[in-house]
């Protein structure tokens, strides 16, 4: 088996020099379909090329790293994961996965090798940028909607598909909903992560196996109208204030959240964008209009959809007991999904013969590998320590757990292979 | 007596003037101490010269206007209000009241009559601008803090006392605290305003007496700090999200304010500006960071103070239950006032002569004859009818109600200058 360990150098400078043109100032920006997610991918191009593998973008604009000598129509298992960051958000968070296959591809051809693998650089992961999450693999996977393709990029007036098709993706195709590659061919998605919660770090484990990830819905942009007004002169019962309205729906789902974890629920509730008008807000004004974001995660659909019915019920009570309106942007959905129990088995098994403490734990954030697990694909997860959670420029991974991570994907493409 | 209704059509040229260069596109804009309130400074000054009036501004910067043979020492009758305007909001709030005490003084001195009556157009009344309101007649009472002074304006860099000083404040007298006129020179402060809640359109009165003025607490910055994380790997148990602490506050202020009108008890309360923060706020991303204004008001100082101390003890149990923290900015406190007995009979007395229907009603907004009244000048105020509110572009001000209520002021004159 393949020593990884002695790759960390070259680990090491990877991070650093991608870390160097992506840092803002704060934290590190990858704009899905952007500037630095696209200089990430000139970097990682010239590194690989330079190790002498072959490159090439899919037609959704997502990078493919391989031997140049494999046929294209040989069966292969698919390492990756995602490119782009949140604003402000940290180095390893997508990164990782890809400069673990990469390692692995580096490794292989350096000791001449070789093997079924080829490795995917995922574009647009995040949903910060366009409101949507999982771009580049729902593009390959032909699950891009005409909806999707017309959001708008954050602060600016472009479009995803205006973004995708400066980049060279395959428009038609993309809008006609094709998938763009043969899943016959991969017989294993594989995917190294940083943990995005505490819980490794708790545990004190290394790396980890994922069981399952948990799937979510979303309104990206809720609007609650209600009645401006002076805020000395209109009394409590002729009041219809957007911003106690919005707040009372908070407390109303916190109060059915706290209930549900109770009963042992998987569930998490998040209004991460919430604000009065700034066109028209003022201390002294009563807030007309509120919009906000509203998402939930959970690992079962039934609870998603269950808990999507409550919110729509306490909008409408509200609606009816403060006299204002909600209005809902269109609903975004992600599948939860289950990674593959043979996949997990051997990440396992490697985990063991390595003698590394690890253990199967759930994702609560949302990856590439669902939408493969959920288009057939047998997959599977690494996740590597990480202090500070993610999206956030303090994200702490230790590169010492991360070569161990890269090593337990290296050591199990042998018995995925066979 | 003088009959003002002939005076109509000026009013209503006035008001259209300066309606033209005051409009923002949506509603009306006259910054304090800025661009738009100057404006309308000019414009009445212009006016009231054309009409053989003495205009100058005092040392505050606020606009007098007097009949040029009247020596600056007599005793007077001052009429007025304010010439600013909240962003996007309507022609007539303060403006009328300014337009109410011109109109008096343009039909004396054509008519030949004269009288003790000075008129005051007040600058910086809106707090939308600087965060503090009654700025100009502050300035008049010594009343402006090192403080209020650095005090920025809304979206630009300049401070309360840079503005003051370009426009001509004596900047040393006020920031030593003087008094900037003679109290005991002033016999009555008359204030005519539009009505900024529905009770006179409901009741079907052009006009009214008001009897007192709420005062009010404003923090126009609190800063709720909790911990941002990603959305869904963060359990509740593990979470500190500072949008569902200020929904919490919100909804228990909310229910302390139920209680407290339940009692009969003056109050309303109004977080007008919510949001989080810009810089990195996601949908899939725990806020960390919320900011927020917080104002309630009442005719009660014991009210407010205890109210004060409510809010204050609810946020110290949200932070403890939900580990966040609240960072206050500094209090801004306006005193309750009531104007005085003896005002208030003659203005309904005049209103009775005239067989006007009215009555005598509570002001929930502020206004700067509070600050007069609580400066020992003996006030009064006379309301008109307006539909919509104010502060937003529906204001809908009836010019034949205006006209009652500057025919009521004007009938006062005699049996006050006594």
């Amino acid at each position: 088996m393949i020593d990884l360990i002695q790759y960390r150098a070259l680990a090491e400078k990877i991070f650093a020099d991608i870390r160097e043109f992506s840092f803002d100032g704060v934290g590190i920006t990858r704009e899905s379909y952007g500037r630095g997610e696209s200089a990430a991918a000139d970097y990682l191009r010239g590194l690989a090329e330079s190790e002498g593998l072959a490159v090439q973008a899919d037609r959704a604009a997502n990078l493919v790293f391989r031997f140049p000598e494999t046929p294209a129509s040989n069966s292969v298992i698919w390492m990756g994961s995602h490119m782009d960051s949140v604003p402000q958000g940290g180095n390893y968070d997508g990164l990782a996965g890809v400069v673990a296959g990469l390692l692995c591809l580096v490794a292989r051809r350096r000791e001449g090798v070789g093997g079924p693998l080829e490795v995917i650089g995922f574009r647009g992961e995040e949903s910060a940028w366009f409101g949507k999450a999982y771009m580049g693999s729902s593009a390959l996977l032909g699950k891009l909607s005409e909806a999707d393709l017309a959001l708008r990029r954050r602060g600016a007036d472009e479009s995803l598909g205006d973004c995708m098709q400066a980049l060279g993706a395959d428009m038609t195709a993309i809008r006609a909903g094709e998938r763009l590659f043969d899943p016959a061919r991969v017989r294993t998605y594989l995917e190294l992560h940083i943990e995005q919660g505490p819980v490794m770090v708790a545990r004190d484990l290394p790396v980890a196996v994922v069981s399952s990830i948990r799937g979510n819905f979303r309104h990206n942009h809720i609007v609650c109208e209600g009645e401006s007004g002076h805020s000395g002169v209109v009394p409590r019962w002729l009041r219809h204030d957007a911003m106690f309205a919005v707040a009372d729906l908070l407390m109303r789902l916190d109060e059915h959240w706290r209930m549900l974890q109770e009963r042992g629920t998987d569930l998490v509730l998040t209004a991460g964008i919430v604000g009065t008008d700034p066109a028209e807000h003022a201390v002294s004004r009563i807030p007309g209009r509120v919009a906000f974001s509203l998402e939930a995660r959970s690992r079962s659909t039934d609870t998603l959809e269950a808990f999507y019915q409550l919110v729509r019920a306490e909008c409408s009570a509200i609606a009816h007991e403060r006299g204002v309106a909600f209005d809902f942007d269109r609903r975004v959905l992600s599948a939860p999904a289950t990674m593959n129990t043979r996949v997990c088995d051997t990440l396992s098994a490697a985990c063991a013969a390595r003698e590394l403490a690890h253990d199967v734990i759930p994702s609560g954030a949302g990856h590439d590998a669902a939408l493969m697990a959920n288009a057939g694909i047998p997959s599977g997860m690494v996740f590597v320590r990480n202090q500070n959670g993610s999206h956030n420029p303090r994200e702490a991974m230790d590169l010492d757990d991360f070569m161990l991570g890269v090593q337990v994907l290296s050591d199990a493409l042998e018995p995925l292979s066979a």
